[in-house]
Parts: structure tokens; C-alpha cells; sequence
């Protein structure tokens, strides 16, 4: 079920997300937004190649970090903003496939400090092969609503 | 002094860059290539901003991983190639300039594994403001050349 | 169902175990070991407290380290060892209970390289309350079995 | 020139140390605390040791992440305490040596936040040889004097 308050939250990411130029450049999307939890897909093309033909680890990279500084957003107050403090990423096979899926997870939220993880796959004929894994800190500012 | 092995690494690695797409797309370059260590500048443009202005965090982190990467390729054999495993990044301060530079450095060699680390600046003002730090490790694949 | 080669596996991996000292320093103990998962066991008791009472940090970073690094050496040849290159701990709430229970787990294996995770929980009144969460990198080195 | 302010935060940082019953525990001890920097001297001893006689890692990592975290206490005011947001380490080499080193160092220094590193030696027949690194998150918990 969701809520005036759920639409409201989702609103106010896909607000922000939409504001990333560097998402567009990539032709990057958001197509999930839950509580506690987002997707962000982007088509494989050749813009965002590296010399191999696959995609650069650096996107695979950004949207890992950029779906789980999301996935932190969703459970904050309409009043804070989020900020990616760290983040650790681990490359674990080719980003190989017809597109990518980053599914960014809030795992543990406290007032100050959120931990997220994001799983990054290539989806492959249909078939999602996890090609990276990332651990992240968010920081939340509050008072400080994104304009 | 430069010698031939070296002008030859440094040939090898600039071919590779070359090829990276995804460096073009967000317009990086890579003016300093030495043994153990290499350089990428990125200006800042309108096309790789998040929604404040800023230069995109998921564009650090691609240039900062990148970096590192071709660091430890400067001190590989020439029939090896190199694959990103991991890496760890901290955001320090907003990427806030008219370009940033990310210094890539090989802090420890192995026949198998290298650990490199890099630090993000952003020129503002010609001052060089440290924006994030990363520590990486690096597969070496050997009798494995890039074509 | 156990088969004759899990328990072989056991047994290699619980002779691996004994030999740590560290280990009985701490007073830790590996009663979970299966097919990409073990369990490490720390009783609280004040040798390994930090200066409010809780279990310290570094302890708990060191059975999720091991709990990881073991539940690689679970899907590994026989004529293998294995290598912690790195990991990254989130520290997300003191360690406070009863006793402290890692389990590691293998996310995935690779000939050379294997990627495990830890969550660490203290057991407070019987229940597990999630304090860390360990990402981590594993190097097999073939032919180099453990004496 | 020591500052009267300098001793009286060495003071504050020793007593902390002293508090952690973990670093008696494997006989660790703090001989150096300046303004960023701290130093954790262990002597190599059986009851630290992993199965092939080397320092155990989990207690390298718990020097270096406690070396980092009492680096960031000398740079924080003294109506306030740090926490050990995250921290990720490698390890380069084996800890074989006489003694064991950890030098912890801040990196960068904010109002919530303090990055640091810290570089782990071996110290064998005189020579230092670096056998981890780790780069560390800290969060600083203003008006919570630790007691």
C-alpha cells in the first residue's frame, strides 16, 4: 500500500535524481523508489564502454554509489539532506549484458549515520548476473533540505 | 631522465585511455603518465554535476578508480593487464572548481596484486583543495596484453 | 546431508582454526562451519573490553576478518590456503551483550579471488542485535596447502 | 615546543588507552601521541600469533583502527569523544617481525567527521617493512566526555 506520505518521499528523489546531470550524461534512470530501497538502470552503450567493450567500473562505480545515497534518502525526514561520505566496491565480473541494475538498500539507519549496500548486475538474455557489490556511509544534515 | 622502456609504458598506457569511452564522454584526460603514478584532469562542465553543482561524486569516484588503475599499470610487464578488484573512497569536501585532478600512486607492487591509492583535488582559484581519498587493489592477469 | 569430503573440509578448516592463537586469546571459538559459512563465537568477558565495557572494535573486527577468511577456505581445494588481502568494517552499534556471534559468508568465488561478507551480532537477552558489517577480499594460493 | 594544552591532551588520550583492557590484553601500549599522530607498539608474542607463527591480522587491524581513532581524539576538543564509524584495511605483507608498529595519522579534520589513515610495520632486524594500510571514518560526539 502506498501512502500520501510514501508518494510524497518518492516525489522528492526522483525531484533530486532528476537534477544529476551526470545521471543524464550516462542516460541513466530511476524506475524504482521504495522505502529503504532503489534501482537505478542504465542501458548498455557505447559512450559508457571502457577499452574491453564492457562498462567502465567507474559507472558501475557511480551508480552503486548514487543508488544507495538514494535508498538513504527514502528514509529520511523531508527536512535533511544526504550525503555519501564513503563507500567501498568490490568488481566482481565484467558489467557484461544489455543493461545494468544498481539496487541500492538502506541495511542500518541512525539519525546521523545511515549504512546502505548496493548489488550491481548485467542483465544478460534476461538473465541478471551480479557483477558488483558495494558497502557505503551516508550522512544525514538536517535542516538542510535540498532546494 | 626518460628512457625507452619507459617512453614505450607510457605509450601502452595513453593507448589504453584512449579506448576508455567513458573517459571522452566525461571529457578526462590524462596529461601525466610516470612510473607509478598517472594523473587524470577532468574540467569541470555542466554535464557532469549532481544537483547542487558540484562535480558528481560518482565522477570522483571514475576518475579516482581510473587512476589507480593506470598507475599500477606503469609498473606491470608489458604482456600483463590489469583489472580493478576493489577500491575504498572517501568524500572529503564538495568537488568545487574549475577542474579536478586525481593523482593515482602504486603504494605496494606484488607479482599478483598492487595497492594503489589516489587523492582527488579540486583546482579553485589555482589552489588545490583535496576533495577524496582512495585505496585500491589492483589484479595483475599475466600473458594477458590488451589489444 | 553431510558427505565424507564436508567432512573433511571441517576438519581441515577446525585444525586451521586451533592453530590461531590469537583466537584462544580471545577465548573465540568456531562452532558453525559449512559450505561457504562459518561462525565465530566470542564469549564478553573483560580481557577483551574497550573503556566503556563493550567488546572492542578490534576485536570484533577481528572475528569478522576470520569468520570470512575461513568460510572462503569452506569452498577451496584441499591443496589450497588462503589469503586475507583486505576488508572493510561498518562499526554500527557497540558491542554490547552476552557474547558476540560472527558469521561469514562467501558472496563469490572466483579461482584466485574470493569476495566473502560478516555480520557481526551481540546476543543481548537472547536476542542478536546486528553490530558490524564486514566486506572482504580472499586470495586462494594454489598449491600451498596449510602444514 | 610542548604546549600546556599539548600534555593535557596526551593525558587524556593515555588514560582513554590505558582504559581498554583489549590492548593489555595482547600487550600493546601508546609511546607516541602528538597533535594527529599516534603510535601502537606491540611486541611480537606466541599469544598474538596465527597458525604459521606470524602476528594473527585481526590484530593488526585492531591496532591500526585503534592507532587511527586515538590520532582523530588529539585533534577534537575535550568536551568530546570519537566513534569508529568504518574502516578498511590491507594487508600487504606478513606481520613477521620482532615488533609491530601502527602509525595512526589524521587525514582531514571536520566538525563531525575525521578521516585518518594508519600504515602498519614490521619491525625485523632494525628495519621497519610496511605490512598493512587502512584508511578509517570517525565520527565525534560533541559534549560526551568520556569518563
Amino acid at each position: 500500500m502506498t501512502t500520501l506520505s510514501d508518494s510524497r518521499m518518492v516525489e522528492r528523489v526522483l525531484a533530486s535524481f532528476d537534477r544529476q546531470n551526470a545521471m543524464h550524461l550516462i542516460r541513466a534512470t530511476m524506475p524504482v523508489v521504495r522505502h529503504g530501497l532503489t534501482e537505478i538502470h542504465v542501458p548498455h552503450w557505447d559512450g559508457i564502454e571502457q577499452q574491453h567493450g564492457f562498462v567502465h567500473g567507474g559507472v558501475v562505480g557511480m551508480i552503486a554509489d548514487t543508488a544507495g545515497g538514494y535508498a538513504a534518502m527514502t528514509v529520511t525526514p523531508e527536512d535533511a539532506s544526504v550525503l555519501s561520505v564513503e563507500y567501498k566496491l568490490n568488481l566482481l565480473a565484467p558489467a557484461d549484458g544489455e543493461k545494468l541494475i544498481a539496487r541500492g538498500q538502506v541495511v542500518r539507519s541512525g539519525r546521523t549515520l545511515i549504512v546502505t549496500n548496493a548489488e550491481v548486475f548485467a542483465v544478460r538474455d534476461g538473465r541478471e548476473i551480479m557483477c558488483a557489490l558495494m558497502q557505503q556511509t551516508i550522512m544525514v544534515m538536517h535542516g538542510k533540505t535540498e532546494k
